[in-house]
């Protein structure tokens, strides 16, 4: 049990309720705050991130944005109704070469993409889950409407995700090449991969954790399980972890951050029940762990200036995301 | 005349031919070099760029993407098929109010986005325009198929756009509110405005040039002549100086960052002939430079840390973008 | 009053409530039931709406679907989101001719549309207008969620568009090129236009009731004013003559089928409150008009075979539609 | 060999190319004609058409556009892109339970499809198939760019699709559930089936061929190896039969009406070579004749009236549609 990190016993809605009650952040930033913990990140954060950068190498966690993307796989769970990013021209070279655009004295091409905003790499903005009948600082779910999130929109977000990036590389800490489905991530690995790797998780951080399934489902040439299925991943305890760190943001290499099967029956994604809306936390998903867990295992620096503008679409309640590690 | 920064006389094919065998920079980072002038941006480069982070302020030049975007308005000028964001609901806080995702065991609200990849705020990709039959690096225009681009798709760019920004803020050097339509911003103009701001543009820049055409749609709250309409722009004698400049890259708050009318009636968008597929330079336009300015105003510093990641889209000649200068 | 066919005071919310007791169908069909007066037209309606044809002569009651359609105008109302069709390529014969389709061994175009079900001509399914908390039949509005109509789908409506057609002509009748906005359609009228035209209106009919007001917008080139904005129209009256006539479904050359401005302002589209959701009664807003209405006039038959299916996308609450009338 | 109805050698390009010779419609009706055979359906045989209509039963044969669309399965071959229709919300009926419309003063909801035009049941129009440089009636194939089809249109059929329908029953003639994979239906057998069913496939008819395929892949509930995949179909010698018969149309319960694998290596699609681009033939696929061969095998009457528009999408290749069959 302890090696898997599962807990010892299956949690169950009064685990979850009282999470919420010990872990509730509505009001800390004020009744008008629709950012959640991205306000633990200050000023002086930011430019002591920046001085981070020693290298100048710049690099991307995103994934692409393709037809062969991580909706395309099947699972045992049911499906969400998110699918890969559509791209189609409106414009092309191949019409260039027809000569059909001379009439317009230009030769361009132009295009159109259509995906969920979740579809990919992606930040999962404080309107993506409710608590009961709320969202996150109190206000209510219904001002998330086929409209859109008339609360906490991703946009309000847009000046808001750079800071202090810090990798937990689990896997590697505990020489394996992946963390398996089931895998729960616990409070107590989080702090001993702070000290294996040097690196102190601090107020306002913008916090990665791997587990090596991206890469592995990447190796293996297929994405069956991935999206919606089982998965190693957080422990609903972390909540407790991060809550007392401070943490602006966290993302994994996975679909859900959180352990699949739950550590429950009577919930889907407990830990998502109480991140976004009860704490606020901003969380990242199908982040690209693999190049940047390999140059900070080179370079053996965990810590980095990390910046990852959402696209601000108003009222989303997530949005792609193009992350970049700076080292 | 050279008050409105207009030359002296139309443009000719001959001009435009002459500036390409001019200014042309295929094979100079290689034959397979498909990320042109973005080369000239090294990791030093980078480095420095973050030391002039001192305040720790992030400002989003990116317009919201929503229904309220610049395409809504009318031109006199035909329409490039172009709409605004369309972003709709999959899931929605008022299903979770209404009890209907309860049997999934979560309440969650989930989006899907479509756009042009130019409807708002952008990088134009090197497989955005042709010369003649070929697109950036001399590649052939039908790697631009109904597909995507099989070269130079914005993709490449997915660790690249990190560097120096600088503003020349031309309206603030003149002492106007805004430039008006039809006023060409020359090369002597961006000499004066380095000297008049104390900001040196160097290679490997990311330069971002306002005209204050959009705070002024901004504040009539009209985009009517903003989208491929008239419009203050860059000369298309400025290509010659940010050829000698080496910039990374270039972006403008106007919908096609050159002066409308053109300076010829031989072809649309001369400065795109020669800028994106000829000098490999990628473009931003339609960003919000308005707070950037303001603040630059008050701090008197011009240049700052610009990190402006495009999503990583296979194929895509374009990519939204939410770029930030951080000071 | 009586020329504008206006009535004579403002509705409430009583009247409405009254309509809805009224009116009111749920049940009439069995507590199942999804298609309301669809089951007015029986097999024999069928056979014998078909012998109504004499000459062999099709006539498509459709707007073309593209970018040029009636949701580009404007009008004093807030808009609803409607959006004009996104036609796109996903392969072309510019493709083919530039030889990058040939590795496939054949040369083909294909294509994707994206659309407002209720963009263009359109049947308005009865998922569409709830009254209170139900829908059609007394069924829950809960029923439609983000994933759609678990109940009264367009789709269940997928072999009943077939019967008998009748065109009533009003501004024929009245010696008008088209009805002013804000002209009401009485009940006294299409009992006029009845007798005027030698047709009677019977159990399962599809009924079509021109105003002239599409036909003058194409001739203005412009729909400014047409999609949400003021028209002639039914008259909330109507509701009871309907009704009385057991009509299997009712069509319009306007928006929104009945008089705006509305006869009342507690109820935005009252004529909508009753029609859909109480009565059962399908709705085709939307529908071109002009050359039927030319073909009926010149041989003087006012009746037809009327062939109009739509769509059957589950869920939907809406279809766009060809519609035929067969003489 | 005969009792699949193979071929005995593999076609050639030469055959190929001595059938587009052989049967080339060109100029058959005037330079200008985009509709091709759908000229050989005359007035009267609508008429004639309509009094096949005997019981006033209609027949839907299409199928549900939805997620769970024949675009979802597997094969061994390449994707070509099509993804199953993406329906969503922008209003619902847990927006207006939650009272978020109650300030519209109605209570109403609406929803966007999107969708390829070949995703489900559908008309192949006359722009989706190329004969090297061209299109049907020796159009130039640049007339079909990303803008979309210039030439040949779907929408130039929106009041063509009308006349005699015409049901072959292969399997059921044949005692089979089902044609196998790679079953060529060939012209003896489409004569025996007049025969052995009592109808004569006559000029300007709607010829619809069943194979069963699609009724066993909605029995098995997948569909694995159905888009794009091997199937049973016609064979290339039924050009020759179609082209003598006259018909106006023809469609099948497959993917792609010919037989797969090809009776060819040297082309993709054979049979479409000819038929789309050469002979002017509209092609319907996708179809779904189970109900309707059920019926037909019950009154023993294998002719019906026959029904079903296109929606008339400006510049489409193709078009999703409902076809109606009314006996």
């Amino acid at each position: 049990m302890a090696e898997t990190g599962a807990s010892a016993r299956k949690l169950t809605m009064d685990d979850i309720r009282a999470a919420a009650e010990r872990l509730k952040n509505w009001g800390r930033w004020g009744a008008e705050d629709e950012v959640g913990t991205l306000n633990y990140t200050r000023p002086e954060d930011i430019v002591a991130a920046t001085r981070l950068v020693q290298k100048g190498k710049v690099i991307s966690l995103a994934l692409p944005y393709d037809h062969r993307g991580p909706q395309g796989g099947k699972t045992k769970y049911p499906a969400l109704g998110r699918f890969n990013p559509v791209h189609l021209m409106m414009r092309t070279g191949t019409d260039a070469y027809s000569g059909v655009l001379d009439s317009r004295k230009i030769r361009s091409a132009d295009d159109v993409i259509m995906m969920p905003t979740q579809c990919g790499t992606q930040w999962d903005g404080l309107g993506h889950i409710f608590y009961g009948n709320h969202m996150w600082n109190g206000y209510d779910c219904r001002t998330v409407t086929s409209a859109g999130a008339q609360k906490c929109g991703i946009e309000k977000t847009k000046d808001r995700m750079v800071g202090r990036g810090v990798l937990l590389d689990i896997p590697r800490m505990l020489g394996m090449e992946r963390l398996p489905d089931a895998f729960a991530v616990t409070n107590e690995m989080l702090g001993r991969a702070e000290k294996h790797f040097g690196v102190e998780v601090r107020r306002g951080d913008f916090l990665l954790v791997r587990t090596g399934q991206m890469e592995a489902m990447l190796a293996a040439n297929t994405w069956d399980g991935y999206s919606g299925g089982d998965a190693p991943g957080l422990a609903f305890e972390t909540l407790d972890w991060l809550h007392a760190k401070q943490v602006a943001a966290i993302a994994t290499d996975t679909w859900g951050a959180e352990v699949r099967p739950n550590e429950t029956d009577e919930a889907n994604q407990p830990w998502h029940w109480i991140s976004i809306p009860v704490m606020g936390l901003t969380v990242g998903e199908i982040f690209d762990l693999g190049e940047l867990a390999r140059e900070c295992a080179e370079d053996k620096r965990y810590e980095f200036l990390f910046v990852a503008p959402a696209l601000p679409v108003t009222g989303a309640v997530a949005s792609p995301v193009n992350p970049l590690a700076i080292k």
